[in-house]
């Protein structure tokens, strides 16, 4: 009784299917992803379907065309041209997650073309973008003309999506983030996977992570969440596969946003955490692999200095000087062991607030971040610790930031008479 | 993590809290139902709350709470010194339910005072005052001041609400109409509850309907929604009553605005259809019951002319001329029996829309609606019939409405041998 003239349906009728637990038809969800864009839906509708859909789910066959739905919305860039093999990496986000910056420029050395288009961070997780934007000079927003040059030049780029790439998701992600409907495996899997399919990459390999840091926190959720994406993409003619990661543990030693510039650059030169080398190198494998070039191995890329010099090919590319020094913290705060023992457990989740607080993350998308705010972990679960060694390193630009990360990084590292056997950092992999 | 400075908590907190299946605390009640009104949780946050609420349900004590939110987001009327015990009634809807019209000037000629705040129809049900504003000059906006001196000098008055009474309840209630979430039992009953609360009420008499012309078709969800409003209506202080009664045959002979006040007028002229009579004084009799006058017969003052003389001064009080002819359909087209036998079934719903497709009822709340548009029931469930026999009358002002409301009150009366049993009127009564 309230359809507007003109449109095929009513958004009232659409969000009354998925509240009472039915089957959404294909020319609904094509409409209200469509009228929503346009604006003939409104914001108090979308967040009342969103919320339906979180509570009442959606089959594998709604999620596909929402999908394809939100890609409708906006351009699909065609990389066909670019003379490489083309593969990309979403990783769902986690504690000292600067994985994409080695990564990519390691699985372009290899001669892959890597489309990175990545985000800035809000919450608990921390942002590429903000990481890379610590680099004097660097731009993350390019023309769709500069992006395609530079991966035809560099072979990677890491840059911003432009507003044409999925902008129903763009707009519907920003609505999840105010109504609480963020936490929908349909939703989540629609949103990451639209932008990839937009984007033009042929392959993508996800880094789905669990654990306290993680977005995930159950292993079963993770995994979830993993075969829906790679089902979604597989469906969309994008070779995929997901990992399966531990975010129990920061990775590495650094979260932030200059420190994981540095401790990145670190294991481009061949060296760096042995985590955050596992990782990077794991998923190269897997890149290389859907890119057909399965029989090079990345590890002789780290050693022989042909990622690091792809590294800072990508950087200046992109206006940044990769020989420029970076931001440090004018404030500094330790946490000491009060035992001698071994350090059992650094929760990612109490780190990642921790650092949040300092400055390196924001609470509202138009807050700044901090370049050199952070915590540093100074021991890793599995080492050897003295009553009042250092444990953790807290890092801000404003003394006033410390205490309320100091109280809720307190018991953050715990310390045992020794550590259990660990399960290994790539649980599972899903294809 | 996205608390604004100044609020006690951020909307997707408590947002979260019931998608997740958990318990609103007081405190968060109060705020969000406040911090909507003022506009500070905005609109598409409230809609994603009211469908996890439609969803996830609300304990006893949410509803309660919210209820007094509700009416706390507003004035609430003293009418302790008009010089009358006050009792109100509120029907859920239905079709050709003109009740408000007949009963309330009943009730007053009975002693009591009736303080009416009625609402405009949306949808297949009419609405109380687009009935009233078919009498020349009637008018349905009272000032505060008015509302009182009419209540305390004729002992009944129906109009609009102001917009001081309850606002929360207002507001959420466009937003609810537009998110397909009127459907919550608890948000229901804390809408009507809320109104009848701040309007001063000292008592109240539900009248909630079940069965095709309902809003509720099924009886065990209008026996909650009764349930649920007679335990608010009792915890805020006012004795309430809920009557279960059938909405599957329209209410009387005539289904529209105008033909509604002429049928009305006959009930109060000591005739009319026996259903309208029999409803019209179960519903007084509760009514005077809880005003303390259960000893009066409502009967009485229907055959001797008091109701009607309370009703010549309800409508002149509010501008209306009581002696005015009402407006006439300019079109008619009829509806036959096709065999003979007993009319079995006359269906609310179809007769309600076909109503509402003659100009009788608004898709929008903005859309005017038409004084002498309706149905006319020739014959109701029960009634001997011969083919050819007209069973239905279809009224409108223009021509070209008609043929669609043919298509939809085709078969709305069914025809068979005999008649079963028949269950009576008023199914039961929640004290």
């Amino acid at each position: 009784m309230s359809r507007r003239s003109g449109e095929p349906f009513a958004a009232v009728d659409v969000i009354r299917v998925k509240r009472d637990g039915n089957v959404l038809s294909d020319q609904q969800i094509d409409w209200v992803v469509d009228a929503y864009t346009r604006g003939a839906v409104a914001d108090e509708q979308m967040a009342a379907l969103a919320m339906a859909i979180l509570l009442r789910g959606m089959t594998p066959g709604e999620t596909a065309r929402w999908t394809r739905a939100m890609v409708a919305s906006g351009t699909r860039l065609d990389l066909s041209d670019i003379g490489r093999p083309t593969v990309d990496k979403h990783s769902t986000g986690g504690v000292g997650d600067k994985i994409t910056l080695p990564l990519t420029p390691l699985v372009a050395a290899c001669g892959a073309g890597v489309p990175q288009l990545s985000g800035r961070g809000l919450g608990h997780t921390g942002g590429t973008l903000d990481k890379l934007e610590t680099i004097p000079g660097f731009r993350a927003g390019l023309s769709g003309a500069e992006f395609a040059s530079q991966l035809r030049s560099v072979g990677a780029v890491i840059c911003a999506a432009g507003d044409d790439l999925a902008p129903a998701d763009r707009k519907l992600y920003a609505l999840r983030d105010v109504t609480a409907t963020v936490e929908s495996i349909p939703l989540i899997a629609s949103s990451i996977i639209s932008k990839k399919i937009a984007e033009g990459t042929s392959a993508l390999v996800l880094d789905v992570k669990f654990g306290s840091g993680a977005f995930l926190r159950q292993f079963a959720d993770a995994r979830d969440l993993a075969s829906v994406m790679v089902e979604l993409g597989t469906a969309h003619g994008v070779a995929t596969v997901a990992l399966l990661t531990d975010m129990n543990t920061p990775l590495g030693h650094a979260v932030g946003n200059s420190i994981e510039v540095t401790e990145s650059i670190e294991v481009l030169a061949g060296g760096g955490p042995a985590d955050v080398v596992a990782l990077t190198l794991a998923l190269a494998r897997q890149m290389l692999d859907l890119a057909g070039l399965g029989d090079v191995d990345p590890a002789d890329a780290l050693r022989d200095g042909r990622a690091m010099d792809r590294w800072r090919a990508l950087v200046r590319g992109q206006g940044g000087d990769p020989a420029a020094p970076l931001p440090v913290a004018a404030e500094t705060e330790v946490v000491r062991a009060d035992r001698d023992g071994v350090v059992t457990a650094v929760d990612a989740y109490r780190v990642g607030v921790a650092a949040w607080q300092l400055g390196a993350g924001r609470a509202r998308k138009e807050d700044p971040v901090s370049a050199a705010a952070g915590v540093r972990l100074r021991r890793r679960p599995g080492d050897p610790v003295r009553a009042g060694d250092v444990l953790l390193e807290l890092l801000a630009d404003d003394a006033a930031r410390i205490p309320a990360a100091q109280e809720t990084i307190r018991g953050a590292a715990t310390i045992g008479d020794s550590l259990q056997e660990t399960l290994p950092l790539v649980r599972e992999r899903i294809a």
